[in-house]
């Protein structure tokens, strides 16, 4: 694994945990921890479980006692990353988003088609996909519950930089992190939205905005600077991000993805309306999914709260008895648990690198939207 | 008062009970009830308690036992009989939309801005504004409790034409009602996010759909055509509206509306962020009104659920003890009530026609957006 | 009508409205007010539109020019004016509690039975039965959607005297209330519990509580009275009653009924579980009702929100297209629709004086079981 | 660790992962699984991740390479066990309920006290405390923000043997179980009501019934047997719990423990009210405390939804940033991690085996009650 801050350490406890619930055809070895400061990697490895480590990501690509390389950095060097791993024969999982620009997306998209031959398997970490009540969701989508899907409402609601004192740090520069709100958490929006209604987003009108566009210097803001000059810098991403879109089979959308929603820390929902039903998932209720099904009586119908936590819901006999509820982290060891699966049996894992790349390719859509007057904007399909 | 359907039953009630709740400086007396069948409006009249009744609103304008005209018609009607009821010495409460045009709302505010010299009062019906949690949301925002507003979120979601075999009634036809759920639904919205921020639209980016463009006329659906030819018709206004918004101050907004939200009867939402805390309603909790005050210790912050029913409360003194709920009704004899203030007062009423013209100028913007492949369009605001 | 406060204003509207949304057989004329007080009555019955006036409740009852007497005073007078008016000929609508003592009730309920014989109704203000949400709950137990009740549970939670400062009002003095939130609040929750499993209870344990024992005298707090000796007295109702309770059909029960829930209003909540499926009542979301049928499938099983406003659901087609809300003064306007139905009609109306007793021998058996060590007490049948 | 079960699991994953989350004084070694059959226990030792395994849980406790016995069996082994383990000089983690007599607990409580001065550390397993959002709420209660404590009302509703045709299981045998939803579910609600308020009962007033007084056999439900004579057989504990009570120092409590609460599957709840504030929460919103203080302005008023993730929240700092939702299991790893860290310190942990006798007292009380026609009981402090 190369990387082991939040997401190193959230990958950890899945690879750690996977196989002590789940019924695992191959058992997963936590090998090599990669970072670059070799202090902090040692302690790292030694917190997280790693049984070795290394300061250089080149050095564990080329380990031969790694099968399978999980890449946790920022956004700017999963390519890199990603394309060396492929060469050198390993399975690759990589966090979201899948890279920065679409043009890498497609690069790396296309490496892990030619490495699917040789049996490598990819898959992006779009781990909302495992959350239970959202793969429930899934299910009853694709088993025709809802109809014809007419409508999707998405929000992503954060709301860490509110305070204009809060500093440039490197989330709110363009040059690191690619764009905001847009591919920070529209990103997963988008990548739901096109597992859930099985449709891709095929247009967009976008609308991205910086609320705050200058803010103090990381050093400033500690006092470590004490020249006025340098001591405040310009936001180059967006704060927030809104959207319109439509999809393949002719449903439509409304996104909004923003760190300023006063109060929401994480309030990532959406919403899917169809011909015969309605579905409906907030992440502050992480275990629950709602439900309208338009068949039902009117004397008694209404949005059904349903508790996810029963034994025949996705991933759920692995857990408790029903009505315990599981975590946000648990979306992650569903993840290796399906990619460890997918290993084992040669069955491509889903989200893809292609579906990386779709995802890429609807972010670019809407910052081209967003600069052009919000125009129409068609979602490439050949890059 | 012209019209006794829904919005008729709605007033007649508001009319016989303002005076039984609050202490009005003059008493409504139920003079005339107007509508084109004889015997349906003598009934109505008897039913609603109207002394007397009229076939041609011309009539009714003409009358000298009259000092006010309530006009709830549909929105193609409003200008003749409003311009009519100014020209004969009239006040004037007009239901929403004050028009179907920009131009014949125009025409109307210039009407009762010339009217109001002499004293007369004009007044447009968005009743949710009289909501006690929504006029609290205002003294909130307006107190300075939300800081700078940088955003707002607002849904209309209803359900009632999802079913493709629902016939083509006069709403679904351009020519009768102007728009579908953008001039029926989002226009309660535009009116709502306005008055909440106290700011005006001034761009929107729009997108209009039909989802379900034909449809068995009522005739047919009824049984009674039997000629297959002429069985169906061509939906011509919007199913479903959805939009993104920038305000005069600043902020920017997302808003959707649609019948097609399956599950959904009439869920009014909107949500309120700004650099000091958030405010959020929903029509289906009408009594409550979401807030988080930014500024809370984070150990115990979190949205608080007003039950908007203390008798400091906008309008509560008048009703039942804290606790208690009133219903969506209660909005009408709020506004019956200020109306009646206004009058004998001289003060300007609001939402005043100028209010209503505003609303129907972001209608047109988000129309002509649409009709532009989304392209961002200012809200004209010279006519 | 005798008494005008908070039941007058809200019986008021209901006999002025009743007839504009009900298709009523006889059409009620609001024909004398009676109160004490010369002046106020006077002024209550322009208010709230009553033709005439009396002081003394005597001289209504005597009057040949009114059919029914609406009693809305404090319990401590409805035994006295209802057998007067029955003896009187009149058809009697009683506000709740029937009366502050078992044998009070017991001689109206044998009266009311006399006089029915010659076609006079009565009836007991129990108005929670026709809130729309807790009408479809019965309709669904009655329906057997439930199957077998086992289980109720239910709260009363206010918070008004929390305070220890506030006043000693009469509704904490045992000679004029009878009792405090066991007869104010868990009447109610009585009444409905039996409605809704249409049994009868028949052994309860209790425990009442004074949580603050002495308080101001209301002079003493109003700054009238100087004198320290006399500026306090006793509370000499229970502030929270705490019961369990068993049915005649073999369900258990638990209710709580208290002023002392900070932060509470007037949430009225009530669950009923049975062996086919569950429903829950919360008086602040006055207009939804929550239900969950054992017989769905588990996988999609939950607690459906079923927002109690189609037409098809009681008293709901009189009203606002679905989805509009009405307001906790509703149930009145119900009630006296199906009352003058009865009268009209000559069927029984319910909550009948019966009904009334019934719940009055179960607040006597909660209070003789807490005098007497909360000891099993069972609910006389035979006074 | 002695058992393996359910609850073996979720300590296990404790045991696994406190110290990759917390910096803990000591790190655990997982050394020892125990379970009476071999193949059994050989393959959870391995599945848990414990170096080794043993069949008779006599040969555990006399192991040197052991620090800590945690037991995880039912309850009417946990006194032998302990009071093995606490004779062998280990520390010793015990499940709830502590023992399934107020006797047996009187003695581990005993030789807890006896082995502490020799420096053993004993705890017993109400995971609950841990819960952030109720260690939180006990933390505002012992700050004063609830001012004197009022009331408490807690439910337990589970639904697990609604079916009539559910099986005899063990858990429904009082010779196993001890007793039924008392001893199960009331258990946590009575430690967590004594916990957040700082109150022992001291009196309660109970009723227990069994629903469904006769169950298949196991064997007959899975169609192993065929003689109709021995199919069925007695249910000994109760289906349901009811009880009042009174704490110490002044409170008064209602709480229900049902397996028959059609519908929920977990609802642990529980609700304080004081005289400055209140706090509710539900199980099944895991990472939510509600919170009311009556010093807020009645204007902006309400019950506060605090979202429980924040760094500075108990033991949240560990965990992901804020709005991202922890499960049930979190309290087992808190639960370790305070355990080792009073083990390091030498501080007492709570809850002790004194505090589980307390619980004991409790049930016992209730019990003694509900076989004495509910009179009032005294909870014994001296056994």
């Amino acid at each position: 694994m190369v990387g082991y801050a939040f997401m190193g350490a959230a990958h950890s406890q899945a690879w750690r945990n996977a196989a002590r619930f789940f019924d695992l055809p191959l058992r997963p070895e936590l090998t090599v921890l990669c970072g670059r400061s070799e202090d902090a990697v040692r302690a790292a490895a030694d917190t997280h479980g790693w049984s070795d480590w290394e300061t250089d990501w080149r050095r564990l690509v080329a380990r031969d006692d790694i099968d399978v390389v999980d890449i946790c950095t920022p956004g700017d060097s999963h390519a890199e990353i990603a394309l060396a791993a492929l060469a050198a024969g390993k399975h690759v999982l990589c966090e979201k988003p899948l890279a920065n620009t679409t043009e890498e997306a497609r690069v790396m998209t296309a490496a892990a088609d030619e490495a699917s031959r040789s049996g490598q398997r990819s898959m992006v970490g779009f781990n909302y996909r495992r959350v239970p009540a959202l793969a429930l969701a899934r299910q009853l989508i694709a088993d025709g519950r809802l109809g014809t899907v007419h409508q999707v409402r998405a929000q992503y609601l954060q709301d860490w930089i509110v305070d204009p004192a809060f500093p440039l740090v490197w989330r709110l520069q363009a040059e690191r992190a690619g764009s905001g709100a847009l591919g920070d958490l529209a990103a997963h929006s988008i990548d739901l939205a096109q597992y859930l209604t099985g449709q891709h987003i095929v247009g967009v009108s976008g609308l991205l905005e910086t609320i705050v566009p200058e803010r103090p210097l990381p050093e400033a803001s500690s006092g470590l600077s004490a020249s006025g000059g340098t001591g405040r810098g310009a936001v180059t991403v967006d704060d927030a991000a809104l959207f319109t879109a439509r999809f393949e089979g002719g449903a439509i959308g409304v996104f909004e993805a923003t760190r300023f929603a006063t109060g929401h820390k994480n309030a990532m929902r959406i919403e899917v309306s169809g011909s015969q039903g309605s579905l409906a998932f907030d992440c502050e209720s992480l275990n629950e999914l709602s439900f309208h099904d338009r068949g039902e009586d009117p004397q008694t119908a209404g949005f059904r709260r349903i508790l996810v936590t029963e034994p025949t819901h996705p991933y759920m006999s692995a857990w408790w008895p029903p009505g315990h509820l599981i975590g946000y982290e648990h979306s992650f060891t569903h993840q290796v648990k399906d990619f460890v699966e997918a290993i084992a049996t040669g069955a491509e894992p889903r989200p893809s690198f292609a579906d990386g790349l779709q995802v890429q390719r609807v972010l670019a859509a809407v910052t081209d939207s967003a600069a052009a007057d919000s125009v129409w904007t068609a979602v490439s399909d050949c890059d």
